[in-house]
């Protein structure tokens, strides 16, 4: 065995648009300190591939195709919802994974994901502990649900915020303009089943004076059907129109999600639908307006074409940040966003110990949703603004985005022992 | 009566990402030729400004505010869907029109729509024949859905298909990162009763090498079920994944509509879903593939953050070109697009007479859908691939698109009578 060791990376969970960002920055960091990181293997479709074996040979791609990476929507490396359980529960796993890291060398353990990927990383963190393996792991956070704690923001939530923002702003426009004969509700369903950051994006659309009659449908907010018809009743009456935003988590007061309304197709299958039409429909019923309803469940999240600047530059910089750490020795962290300056803003990378971070959820303070549950206040603007600056367009061909695809070429396995999923 | 005639100009139908660049075509135009047109009245909410004089004075608008319609979607002066009668059948909506326009002056007459708009700006185009009064009426066609006929295209068109493809190529990376243990199949309905033009845009999403699997169904093609399941298992084994795009009209073989399922809410009510959920809950039952299902709705056709800049520049041309042929002494025309070369794409402005216009739907040859019903051919992309080039984007502001808002000043009513619509 080399001194130098084999780095590992791999995507966990759902993809966002700037996930391959931080895979760019990962890859370039370690390229440049090739004294002290041999090879980047990423694991094809997650940690799976650590686990069969099958790992992706990331120094067969052109530093072209590396930097392409930082434009490039979705998982570059395939990702996978495979959570595994703890040391007790399930040794063999464990132990397997340091049979592949041994058989290739591998000395650090990049994870790119959320909250349970996090305590994936932390176990595998104390291998050196538990069964004598030394590695370095360390968490990059990613998910849209801006969910994860200590750090200020989740990298992949920037994006999503200001698609779900600009999104929000044109269907409006597109509403009012009809709302005389025609639409005069426009409800627009967005991701988050448990937190409701992504729905208050929708509330950005509408400008601090409130010149756009935006209601928001929040998790964190007991559905209350009378008060949320009479709010978009009072907007219609005084616009002429009113657009909804509806998490995909809200819910009634007994917890039941409002997408679960029991429907069910004419052979007695179980409903089909999301959120956004069931409360489209209860309008309609109510006051007779006339909608139209959207879902944009994965295209908000892939929308690399309309991505965040602030936030595909902090997937990047966390992606780095997690090389340096482990070159200075460090094990068991996330680098984390730290907002050091409101205004202007102003942040910069930090870190947080696993510890920490796992299994730990954060949800939309009470004060980031305004008195009567159905918008966002201004402390909530102020932190979510900065989120969303600056645009970052990929390149284009013949209309189209430049995405890169990778070769992925598998490293040969070392192996002759399979491991079963 | 000053020698210098003021002009009308209203939006109709639904509106699109590009239909404002008509507009400040139209007005940008007039205000160059300030010697031959007076000013431009916009009618408020459409065609019913005009009949109950509620009149919109855009000579009060800068000229900042007006040059920043072209990159804002949505009609700024209100649309609606009111389609007048026959001369026949209620000669009281022409008389009240000429009651006004002679009130106000107006001489010219523009109109910004559809096929249905079409046929209205005819009759208006006959007014002095009909009943004496001396107007010309200028069609300005504008469309998502790309029917109208003799024009290669219809402004409004582009972008959506732009939107559409680069939706479908984003979430298409998407779920091929999570096929492995997660979603297989992703479904996105889109916009098109009648004709399958946006539907075919998704199949920009793949390359002409098939790189992406991209099931289409189209509103031209009688829905088979068993073909559509076994086609995206065919993709599933082969690619490991599919996407699905399903046309809003897209219809079994007895005429109904896909998204007409009969499903019923707990209560008996009648469906709220779209076509989307039910396909992809028809792809579950035959194969158990884990999916998720989008609707574009209104996304995609107020997309002016992703519109396409080929389209953005017809748009505008057409409203310049209706102005300009309005000087010329043209009456009962419509400007068109002419393709003139297909590679290099090059088009011109030409004209068509609405008599050739009105009613007429154009829909998708049978050679642009391949003989399988499910996807686009090569004569189809080389007819789309031009009409989705460039981007056009708009300037931002705090991280959000800087659409404009006008004052939208009434002017003075003339009149002591009022009309009932």
């Amino acid at each position: 065995m080399s001194e130098v060791k084999n780095a590992f990376y791999a995507q966990s969970g759902g993809v966002t648009a700037v996930i391959n960002a931080s895979a760019c920055g990962v890859i370039q960091a370690a390229r440049q300190n090739s004294d002290k990181i041999g090879n980047v293997y990423a694991g094809r479709n997650g940690i799976i591939g650590a686990l069969t074996e099958d790992l992706i040979d990331t120094g067969q791609e052109s530093d072209e195709s590396i930097a392409a990476l930082r434009h490039t929507p979705s998982g570059a490396f395939g990702s996978c919802r495979y959570k595994l359980k703890g040391l007790e529960e399930n040794r063999a796993e464990y132990e397997r994974l340091i049979e592949v890291f041994k058989a290739h060398n591998i000395g650090y353990f990049f994870y790119n994901g959320g909250g349970d990927s996090a305590d994936t990383c932390h176990k595998v963190s104390q291998l050196s502990e538990t069964l004598g393996f030394p590695i370095q792991a360390i968490h990059i956070p990613k998910t849209v649900d801006n969910d994860l704690p200590i750090t200020d923001n989740c990298p992949g939530f920037g994006s999503v915020a200001k698609y779900i923002a600009v999104s929000t702003l044109e269907a409006s426009y597109d509403v009012q303009s009809m709302a005389l004969t025609s639409t005069k509700v426009f409800v627009i369903e967005v991701m988050g089943r448990h937190a409701g950051w992504i729905a208050a994006a929708g509330g950005l659309a509408s400008s601090i004076d409130g010149d756009i009659p935006v209601v928001i449908l929040f998790p964190e907010v007991d559905f209350d059907q009378q008060r949320f018809l009479d709010k978009v009743k009072t907007n219609v009456d005084k616009y002429g129109y009113c657009s909804v935003v509806v998490s995909e988590g809200a819910k009634w007061p007994d917890g039941k999600f409002l997408a679960e309304q029991g429907t069910r197709d004419a052979f007695g299958h179980a409903q089909l639908g999301g959120a956004a039409p069931v409360v489209a429909n209860m309008i309609k019923e109510a006051w007779g307006y006339k909608y139209h309803w959207a879902v944009a469940d994965y295209l908000q999240r892939s929308a690399r074409h309309i991505a965040s600047k602030t936030d595909v530059e902090q997937a990047y910089a966390l992606g780095k940040a997690a090389v340096e750490y482990c070159l200075e020795g460090e094990n068991a962290i996330m680098p984390t966003i730290v907002r050091t300056s409101e205004d202007p803003y102003r942040w910069e990378v930090g870190k947080a110990s696993l510890s920490d971070v796992a299994n730990v959820e954060k949800f939309m303070p009470r004060d980031f949703i305004s008195e009567d549950g159905f918008g966002i206040t201004n402390i909530c603007r102020q932190y979510l603004t900065p989120l969303i600056q600056g645009e970052d367009y990929p390149p284009y061909q013949l209309g189209m985005p430049s995405y890169v695809r990778l070769k992925n070429a598998a490293v040969e396995k070392m192996l002759k022992t399979t491991f079963k999923i």
